[in-house]
């Protein structure tokens, strides 16, 4: 017996532990340390290391409650659909997620590659750095994973023993409610609304009935239709990346759902890294230089992945009827228009719900905090009304500049 | 150790032991009697009675292989699903499916409410009799079991753990290969077009680019839109009636799909034994009469339909976002504009695909059969391209009578 034959939350000595005795990764003679280095919502993240070597290993584990809040209480089944999806993903895209060791499942415990040459993409963007291989990476990383898993490739039997197999139910829930429901009524009131934008909000997004509509068909697709094995939480607090590098982490919120979710968040994400950079940085050529690599990630997020997925869609299709002329171009289409969505959902409950980020929340001056916000959200609200013009790159980046435009830098 | 621990397929006598070993219905002194009934594509039915008593039970086995052919082996869990899908839908609407005395998972071997004083719907209907409580009781049902299981009124992580329970592999892929391609493009050549037809069929079905094109989105909302537990096999053969009573059975294909799956069967096979009356009933005012019903009874499935639909919506909305203004008269749209399509669906594969309908397969007169096919088909068309403009029961009818008239009566 073991104690690590129950389920127990570790704290840093228990991980020391852990890794000594469960994992076949260090040397007997290694001189072992620990240190917890999560911020994430939902898990305990550990780095241990081998101070005789240059060996070392992520350990994460589930706990039965989310870290943000004790208010959402999650199985650590969560754990398995991470390590599950974090192996298959690194079939379907070796090098752009972390290898996998070992998952525990009695542990709701997950022995991950160490990334600490990486760094968090989002803190990263706030400190305006480059990454000018991403749009490569992650568009590759988008359509090998989620073409791969849909209908049009996959054998239809496999495909609904993967949608068994990743049934999500509670962290679906926090999604349904946190991106398609209280952004747009705070029926929970628990939004955090930045004050000085709160009455804008209350009449722009809470009054907005067509907005509403909109969003309740959203949800209801959120809800029904597995399209593709997604990410299901692809925001750049989810990537781990260096200059010739990028690592997708934290499938966590995996499940077989509409693959705009996964592209809109990048999308979205990107368009808060724009802002943060438009409010915070000083000097106009270094501000119009950084912004102007942003939004030509932007651009070459979106088209890079149209390129790719069609020639990935012409070499993988199996599925006799996505062979009929003229749906390879109605499914895309119907992607792209999901992820102009998905981006106008992202932007909004970035803003107004609880979960916020880091690049509007940390622009010190209001004035352009307030500015910021209200763009985003101009922003947000044409992407989910005018989801089905969104064909190019180029027309999701004149969204973004023709919303700043009606808030005239003070 | 009795030798119903090891499933087997069973032959009358087996079946005779089986009720007297395992069922808890039958006095000792019963004097039973057992005789296999079934005619259907997948299962063997036997009817054991005890000649002393009026106590009689239907016992259905699911073999290892389709009874209709064995190029479709199939596992036993189909007769799991049903079990437990007739079990579930008797708690939606009672009254309205069989009850379940026993599901014995290792004989893979359902006890149930015999039904002898019903007759099966197709065979009454080819006789021309009439069921004026039809509409009301189909339509009951299909509120009760669709609009409950819907992400409408079920908890999300509950109707969730639905989905998993009633992933369906096996028969979801007879209805992707019979109902959504074969019908298109006969690409296993094993279709059954009647050959009278067969030129016919080439030029306006299998030729058509822009049906095929709305029957491939038509095939992935089937693989993907997990809406309403459906029962996936809805048509006058599943269907037990007489005149103050209806009974739907075989539920084996039950599974998370679209609700218009379901409402489309039922039409289609409303039309079908129209085409049957128009073809064969010789005296004008009986054919009139009778056609007559059947045309009152496809409005009221439709009408009625929406009317309990709407109340039930009323009554039993949950989902905060299904409340917003507009979502209720988009959502119930979508549903009729899936009815319609699926009603060309099944036009189309019962008189194209392998498994024909006898309503359209007994016309005795061949240049009837002739014009019946292909006033069906052409409906079929017009109800899968035009999906989007069917509103009320009296559009269906519409589109049926205007496809009649394209072909006089010679």
């Amino acid at each position: 017996m073991s104690r690590f034959d129950t389920y127990f939350l570790m704290k840093t000595a228990d991980v020391l532990d852990y890794a000594r005795e469960r994992l076949d990764l260090f040397d007997k003679n290694a001189d072992l340390e620990c240190k917890e280095i999560g911020d994430g919502n939902l898990n305990y993240i550990f780095r241990v290391w081998d101070k005789n070597s240059d060996k070392s290993v992520i350990i994460k584990q589930a706990g039965n409650y989310a870290r943000i809040s004790d208010a959402f209480k999650l199985s650590p089944d969560r754990n398995r659909i991470e390590s599950e999806m974090l192996q298959l993903e690194y079939k379907l895209a070796p090098g752009l997620v972390p290898m996998i060791y070992k998952f525990d499942e009695v542990m709701a415990c997950c022995s991950m590659e160490d990334l600490s040459d990486h760094v968090i993409m989002r803190r990263a963007l706030i400190e305006h750095k480059k990454f000018p291989l991403f749009a490569d990476h992650i568009t590759t990383y988008m359509v090998n994973t989620l073409l791969m898993t849909t209908d049009v490739v996959m054998d239809h039997k496999e495909k609904k023993s993967l949608v068994t197999n990743y049934i999500n139910p509670e962290l679906c829930e926090i999604s349904e409610d946190l991106v398609y429901t209280e952004p747009f009524n705070d029926n929970k009131k628990r939004n955090l609304v930045f004050p000085p934008n709160l009455k804008w909000v209350e009449e722009n997004i809470y009054a907005d009935e067509a907005l509403r509509l909109e969003v309740a068909k959203l949800k209801f697709d959120f809800l029904t239709n597995a399209q593709a094995l997604i990410h299901g939480d692809l925001h750049t607090g989810s990537i781990f990346i260096k200059s010739d590098s990028t690592k997708v982490i934290d499938p966590e919120f995996a499940f077989y759902g509409p693959i705009g979710y996964d592209t809109g968040n990048v999308i979205a994400n990107l368009i808060f890294a724009w802002a943060n950079a438009d409010a915070t940085i000083s000097d106009t050529a270094e501000r119009a230089d950084y912004c102007g690599w942003l939004e030509k990630t932007i651009v070459e997020v979106i088209d890079m992945f149209i390129t790719k997925w069609k020639a990935a869609w012409k070499e993988n299709v199996t599925e006799v009827f996505a062979k009929v002329k003229g749906f390879d171009e109605w499914y895309l289409n119907s992607i792209l228009a999901d992820t102009a969505a998905v981006t106008g959902l992202e932007l909004s409950r970035r803003i107004i719900g609880m979960a916020q980020v880091k690049d509007i929340t940390t622009i010190p001056d209001q004035k352009a905090r307030v500015r910021a916000e209200r763009f985003c959200l101009t922003a947000a609200k044409d992407f989910i009304m005018k989801r089905s013009d969104y064909k190019y790159g180029a027309d999701f980046l004149k969204t973004l500049k023709s919303s700043v435009e009606k808030f005239p830098r003070s």
